[in-house]
C-alpha cells in the first residue's frame, strides 16, 4: 500500500489541546501509510491582502511551504462559539491566497472535531466542509467525526486513545482516510492518462 | 469514455422551473456520456416512519428504486427561504431510509442551483452538502454552481441555454460531473480489487 | 403577566414523536402563560406554486389560518440527515407564500431539536435558524436546545419528564420562552406607538 | 429618539476595505442616533487559551473593554473561503471569553456582508449569525444584508454611498438597526421592571 504524505492542521494553540492529541492518535494508528507531520499555525500574522506581496510575511511562507508539500490534509479542531476557531480560520485564508495560488487546491482531506461536550464540534465540523468546497478539497464524508465528550481522561499515559468506542471509531476513520487519499489520487492520474491518451489519438 | 446513468431530482414542483430547464440543459451537453433520467418527486408521500413498513406508499418504492439504479446523482433546486426545498428534502429522507438502506449510499454527485435572484441558491446549495456527508455521497466541489440572475430569458425557443457565461459556465460543470463520477467510480473498483488482492495473500 | 397564543410546530409525523412529547412538556411547564396548540402538518399537499393561486389546497388554508393566529412559534424538530426534515420545511414553505403573504412575518419564535443521539439535531436547528432570518422572525438564541440522548424513557407514564437534567433545561427553556416573547411583542408595541407620537408632532 | 453607542467590527485588514466604506456609511446615514466607533481587531494577538489568565494580552483587553462599552455591535465583513475571516472570528473568539465573561452577552447587533461578486457575503453572513447564538447577541432579522457587486466605484469622493439601490438599501437597515437596539433594549428594561415588582409583592 501506497504512503501519503499527510499535513495534520490543529484548530486550538493549547499546549494541550485534546485534538493535538486526537491527530497524533490517528497517525500512530496508521504510521505505516501515513507519514503525517503537524503543521503550526499560532505564529501566523493574521491575513492582510496589503502585506500578500511578492515579499509576504515569512510565517506564511513556511506555513504554504508545508501545506503545498502534502498529499492530504487532516484537520483536527475544536468549535469556538458555534464555528471554526479563528485562528484555524486564519490559516485557511492564508493558504488559500493569492488568488489562484492555494496550497490546498485538490488536496483530499478529513475533518475530526473533538469536545469535551456532547456535540463535539458539528458546527465547526460543517463549516469547515463549506471552506473545503471554495478550495475544492474533496472531503471524505464518512464515517463523520463530532468527537463528544473527549478528555484528557480518554488517553492513557502515552498519549493513545484508551480502547473503548472512541478509539475504535477513530481507528476505522484512519483506515478510511487512507483509503480516501489513495482513492482520490489515484483517480485523479488514471484521468489524466485518459486525457493524454485522447489527446495523442487527435490528428496533427 | 464511459457512459454513465445520471439520476436527477430537482427541487421545484413548477412546470415551468427554471431548475429543471437547467437539468435538461446539462443532459443535452453531456448526452454522450450522461445517460440522464429525471426522477419525480412530486407525488411522493410526506416521509413518515410508522408507514416505512415492509409494505411502503408505492411512491416511495417507485423513487426508491429509480435512485437506486443510477450510477450518480444530479440535484438541480431553487432554494425556499434561504434552504432546501421541503418537496426535495422530503424525497431525499424517503430515500435515505429504513436504516442501513439508503439508495444514496456512495453515489456520486452534484448539486446546482438556480434562481431568478443574484445569491444562486447559496443556502440551499449548501444545506445539501451537509445532508450529503452523512449520506456517504462524494460530492463534486468545483465549480460550484450558484447560478443566479437565471430567468425564462436564459433559453431559447427548445430549451436549451442561449450562448453567454451561463451556459460556459453550465458547460464547464457537465464535464467536471462526468469526470467526477468517472473518478469516483473508478477509483473505488481500484480499491476493491486491492482488497480482493490483500485477501487472496493472506494464508488460508 | 399576559397569556401567549403559541403555535407548536412539530418535525416528525411518528405516533410516537419524542419531539411531540417535548413539545407537550414545554406547554405544561408553562401553561399558565402559554396558550399552547399543536399545529398538525402532515395533511399538507407538496408546496408548488402552480397550485398556490386564489384557490389554494384546503390543507394549505388551515395551516396559514392556524399559524396566522398565532403570536408566537415553537418548533420542535428531530433531524433528518444533518437537516431540516422535509415534511416540516414544506411546512414552512407553506406558510411563507405566497410572496409578501407569510404567516410567520414578524413572530418570536423558539427553536428546540431533539433527538435519541448525542447531538441533539444541531444541524436541523441552526438550518431553521437560517430559515426564520429569511421569515423574518426574531429567535430566542438562549439556552439554546440541541436536547441529546432523549429516549421515551425520558418521561413519566403521563408524559411529563422525568426530574433531572433535561427537564431542568427544558423548564429554563420555557420561562425564557415566553419572556422573549413577552419582550418583542411589548417592544413592537413601543415603537409603533413611538412612531405614532413622532407622526402627530409633525406639522399639518 | 435615543442614541445609542455601537461598535463597529470590520472583517478586512485592507486599509481600503470595501466593509469599511459600508461601516461608514452607516454611521454617516444615522449619525443622529447612532454613536459609532470603530474597533480595530488588526493588532489582536490569536486567541490561545494557555495565555488567557489574569493577565492577557494589552490587545485583547483593549478589545473587550471596547466592545464591552458598547450598547450594540455592527459586524460588516466580506466572505474568505465561503465563510468568515478568521481575523473577524479571532476577535470574536477574544471577546467571548473567558467562559462566562463573554463581552458580546445579550447586546443586540446587525450583520452586513459586502462582495464585489453577486453573492455578497451570504455564507460569511449566516455563520456569523450560528456564533452569534452561542454569543447569546438578538440579530436583526430584516433586512438582510449580501450586498453583491459592491466596488470602490460605489462610494463617491468622500466616500459616501452614490444614489441608487444600494445606498436605499443601506438606509433602509440603518434605520432598522436603530430600531432593533431600541426594541431589544427597552425590552429588556420592561422585563427587568416587571420582574422586580413581582419580587416587591412577595411576602418578607
Amino acid at each position: 500500500m501506497a504512503t501519503y504524505k499527510i499535513a495534520i492542521i490543529v484548530g486550538s494553540l493549547r499546549k494541550d489541546s485534546l485534538n493535538r492529541k486526537i491527530a497524533r492518535s490517528i497517525c500512530a494508528l496508521r504510521g505505516d501509510n501515513l507519514d503525517c507531520s503537524m503543521v503550526e499555525i499560532g505564529e501566523l500574522d493574521l491575513y492582510n491582502q496589503d502585506i500578500d506581496t511578492d515579499n509576504p510575511p515569512a510565517s506564511w511562507k513556511r506555513f504554504r511551504e508545508q501545506v503545498g508539500a502534502a498529499d492530504g490534509i487532516l484537520f483536527c479542531t475544536p468549535e469556538y462559539n458555534r464555528g471554526v476557531p479563528g485562528v484555524l480560520k486564519n490559516a485557511i485564508d492564508i493558504g488559500s491566497r493569492p488568488y489562484g495560488k492555494s496550497v490546498f487546491d485538490q488536496k483530499p482531506a478529513a475533518i475530526v472535531s473533538a469536545s469535551p461536550g456532547s456535540i463535539g464540534g458539528f458546527g465547526a465540523n460543517h463549516q469547515l466542509r463549506q471552506a473545503c468546497v471554495f478550495l475544492n478539497m474533496p472531503v471524505m464524508q464518512q464515517p463523520e467525526a463530532y468527537l463528544g465528550h473527549v478528555t484528557d481522561d480518554s488517553f492513557d499515559a502515552d498519549g493513545c486513545l484508551k480502547e473503548g468506542p472512541l478509539k475504535e471509531l477513530v481507528t476505522k476513520l484512519a483506515h478510511a482516510f487512507h483509503d480516501w487519499v489513495n482513492a482520490i489520487l489515484r483517480a485523479r492520474e488514471l484521468l489524466l492518462h485518459d486525457a493524454a491518451k485522447e489527446q495523442a489519438k487527435e490528428p496533427a
